[in-house]
């Protein structure tokens, strides 16, 4: 249990790092909403590692296969299943260091919740790539919600120590593209890939940040006191490995402000109520108020490094000392852009639907 | 809808701040343990404010009354009711300022999402009252959780940008008893009563940090890949007021470290496998690994003051000014202390379940 | 777990037949909608024994009390709780009986289940009594489902092996008003009267069939493969204590046909494609053709009857015999009529809702 | 939505009847549980047709795949994927009459549901092949109940008017390997055959009733009031294309008994308590009480038959007539009752899992 998500618009994640496939199965997309295996092709190809040095060297070409729920290119209104077949095996490594967890990792805990049973190759259900699935289940999403012109993106806001100066959403939408590391700060990006590279040389890993954002929120999603719009997005979010945290607004340094400067104060604009400033992050009592949402997400550095630590033998309950091999990101923030902006989106697509914004027949 | 939480031990939320009572039913609590009212209140009363210059002048009895699913103190496998029936009532001020909405507050959003046929007394659904409810789920969740050894507890850690030090477990335990900032650095707990006391006379607010840890919690509760047991925490807890950022371990701070600094080496201590530091805040992979879990809380600070405001007339549609009246709380931390354990309580009180922790039948 | 029902309009039950109060919540009513305590008292009091000599001798009030969820008259959009007080308790004769299981009952299955801590006094959860909080909830939904035109509407056909004419809508509507028994033809009624009267006179009870019909249901209410109309309504039907078999359209009698005879031909009329019969039942595909939805429910005779039967002493696992005393009604058919009106309602009104037929505020 | 089912043990159907293939997620199955893709090919050959004359011309392999979830022949406690592929597809006919829905059949509400969007290809969604999958998701829950004892088992026990005489558990299991009609009583399954094969020479088609049997079923299954056995068994069978109508133990005719004829008395048997008779089918209060539980279920004859049938062009709103091509079964009855036994076994395992009684991890 567990691998579902959502209440109207449903995602089911299944598949393994090193098994036949990683996949999701959609429930409750609406019907008529025109949809192709390139257009999830576009969004899953924005994971991919776009810069050598930071990333696995796993050649995997990740093509997205449509294998129900749509007919002559246009959802049906039955559950879409999308799989991605995975190819470029090698799970030599794993076999050889089985019993010895990395430290940090889920290794262990998956061991002992599954009884030893579960597939450890990879990662097994634990690996980065299952989050190849969450992208396709985004970029269904993302379409839904450029319908009622909701426009979802996320960013790369700092890595290993180095921050991003602010910019707006426009600036943030175009530099992205321009760097492997999707920063929008162009500067501080090539400062990133720069603290990656020597940690890469070093054999260890770094971590960052990456920030969310959310345009053109109508007022009123969020179902409280349970299905708050916080809550439901950090739920949704923390299914990424590697995130530790997650802020919404001013977040954390709002335990620091006082009431006065952290309120955001009500102001009529072009007819329109809007708040001067933002720290509420877009949502007011776990609703959103039409302000854009932003939520910033902590990634741990990856735990999978290439130095020698200190774990255990849990199968001879000894101590024992292990140097990981296998394939692994120096640092995952790059590539989680796009599954924290998919997340996002299917999350917001689920209370778009709940609120009746989106039809269940998109004619 | 989004009243409901929990898979195996579901709490629904209902009542207003000025209705007739806050309430809460709990389905699913296993059949045969003893609890009484006494019992709640003993964990209702610890949200009670503590100290007459942080807190609310609402003289609320808050009295537990068990209204079903408990037969001679003993739980009947039935649903239980419980309510604190509302007595205290002046909604005066709200009637007042019905169309004014407080920045910072849910007002606004209420207002829209429902159409304006909110209870907006005392912000109606909005309200901190309403977590008063959730304190009672929790004093359930905490004696089936103590069943099988799990502690929970929570702490004031920040207030107004005043840190606690920090300390042991066992210390945290009997200090919080000793002040009402609910903080184990005793010192720290002074400087913050102040700091509450000089923004009370300013008309401010502020906001803090609270931690939460749970000792004692077996390896392997937890449901990835969308039921990890960070994500239905923050979720849990993201349904408090005022919440605006949940962190896990280490959390943001992971993200300004290396691999190598973050990873908790595994050792064997007793015979058990351990990690010797515990960054992860006590989950790997979604999934708990034995450690304490720890979690940390952002409260933003409370956004009704005494200070003039700008707002909207939401049915006029013009600028407005507002100068919150009402009787609130300066600093809710020391009080959301008790709801934030609450919260915790409960989630791994249904986690536990699902790995079969807890019988269906106490015996 | 185990008492919520519905997706989008949640239910949740509580309370106990000799406890405090039967009570429930509803969660994800639309907002708007104006309703009074008298408006629910009215569905609920068709609950009412109709006849003193089929119903129990019990003497309840039966009077609902809103705790939250409605303002000034309307809907908020909160969770909206009710209850109904116990007031004319009488426990005496279950404490004698407590370890002595009524054959037919759920005395046997709940004492096992729940360790012996259920509340057993008056059936505790599995008296009829709870049936009055499905009352109360249909009410609302019978509100919600005439704002789109839906009418619901449940009649006796069958009772101790008297059956009644098949009638029109229409007349079925106006005659069940007229007698106790609920029943259209008011001849059958007549007789079905008098077989009451006859078994009572012998300590023994009677079971029969009800009919429930919803008219202007529009196409396309139903979520296959697993939500099927039929599915949910036959899941919220059992849900009322006696139900034993649930059959639409031709139900049981379709086994017998042919296609070509059962099949429901389709043509035009009025400019709306309807059918020609209706032995789907108003159901084809587990999804609502448009023609009126016809459901049949068998319900089982009164298990509590006052002649002495074998049963066995569960505490001393000894045969023993057993003469119910307590009071029972000797035909629950013509009270479980509301009962099932009020699970059909409840049923259709969360279809609805899911096919966005209901807005989520009504203005 | 409405593709999942279960709340431990949970299915999410997927696939069409011409798309790519028909496939099956279960997420919640425990951990340790051996199973090969020929143990689930054995089940799903069940369905297979297996009397010529009785079934569709459609000649498919039908061979399991299974994509995730299992490694090295074992459960790992990850999300288990099994699809089918499509392979024999004529979709010919399909492209022909694609506004002239079948009476009887799912084609016009499909298309109002989804807007002329879904597939109709073999029915799409609603085509009898889809149960192929519920038959994959049943191999594995049957594997689970028989590890704490648990059997299944349906038989046909009418078709066309034709009944089969009552027989014993025993003999049911053995004698429905004898017969493609799968009925204990091997003279009626002759006459079964015989009435099959007259109507399909008239172009028309038959219903009948399927009974399911579960034996070894611990007391305690179930959870009132709204997930009753009953409720849980009756939604999933209702999931099953041609249901429509099912009851337990003496069903119906408990309308038109007396309570104390209908009554269960309670005895001891070999120091266990049982009832005498089992007209409850093994549950009460909607909770099983150990005895076998027993449903029927009423399937009508097939909507698809070779006759000349009424119906209308729903694009050019006009009166048509519609001869139906295609492939299909004159009685489905023969190839349904592993479709009953799959999904019987589906809820009870998931009930079972509930209940505690089947552990997460298997040793």
């Amino acid at each position: 249990m567990g691998n579902s998500l959502g209440k109207l618009f449903i995602i089911t994640s299944f598949g393994e790092s090193h098994g036949r496939c990683v996949g999701i199965t959609i429930d409750g997309c609406p019907t008529g909403l025109p949809i192709t295996e390139e257009d999830i092709q576009r969004e899953v190809d924005k994971r991919k590692p776009g810069v050598s040095m930071a990333a696995t060297k796993r050649a995997e070409e990740d093509k997205v296969e449509i294998l129900s729920g749509i007919f002559n290119g246009i959802t049906t209104g039955a559950p879409i299943c999308l799989v991605i077949w995975n190819r470029d095996i090698d799970s030599s490594e794993y076999e050889k260091a089985r019993f010895l967890p990395r430290p940090g990792h889920a290794d262990y805990t998956a061991f002992m919740k599954y009884g030893g049973f579960n597939d450890f190759r990879g990662g097994g259900r634990f690996s980065g790539r299952i989050t190849a699935s969450f992208v396709m289940a985004g970029a269904i999403a993302k379409k839904l919600l450029n319908l009622i012109g909701i426009e979802v993106l996320a960013h790369t806001i700092e890595i290993g120590g180095v921050k991003a100066e602010p910019k707006g959403f426009d600036e943030i939408k175009e530099n992205i593209q321009k760097n492997p590391i999707k920063c929008a700060d162009l500067k501080a990006a090539e400062a990133m890939a720069k603290a990656i590279e020597k940690v890469k040389e070093e054999g260890d890993s770094l971590g960052g940040i990456i920030e969310g954002i959310a345009l053109n929120i109508p007022v009123g999603l969020g179902e409280p006191v349970f299905g708050t719009l916080e809550g439901d997005l950090a739920k949704a979010l923390f299914a990424i490995p590697a995130v530790k945290g997650v802020e919404f607004g001013s977040g954390f340094s709002a335990a620091r402000k006082r009431g006065s400067e952290n309120n955001d104060l009500f102001t009529i604009r072009n007819g329109k109520i809007v708040t001067v400033t933002n720290n509420a992050g877009g949502i007011l009592g776990g609703i959103s108020n039409g302000m854009p949402i932003v939520v910033r997400v902590a990634i741990k550095p990856t735990s999978s490094i290439a130095k020698s630590q200190q774990t255990v033998n849990i199968k001879d309950m000894e101590n024992a000392s292990l140097t990981v091999k296998g394939r692994h990101d120096v640092c995952i923030v790059p590539r989680a852009v796009a599954v924290v902006e998919s997340m996002m989106a299917v999350t917001l697509c689920d209370f778009a639907m709940r609120a009746e914004l989106i039809p269940r027949v998109i004619k």
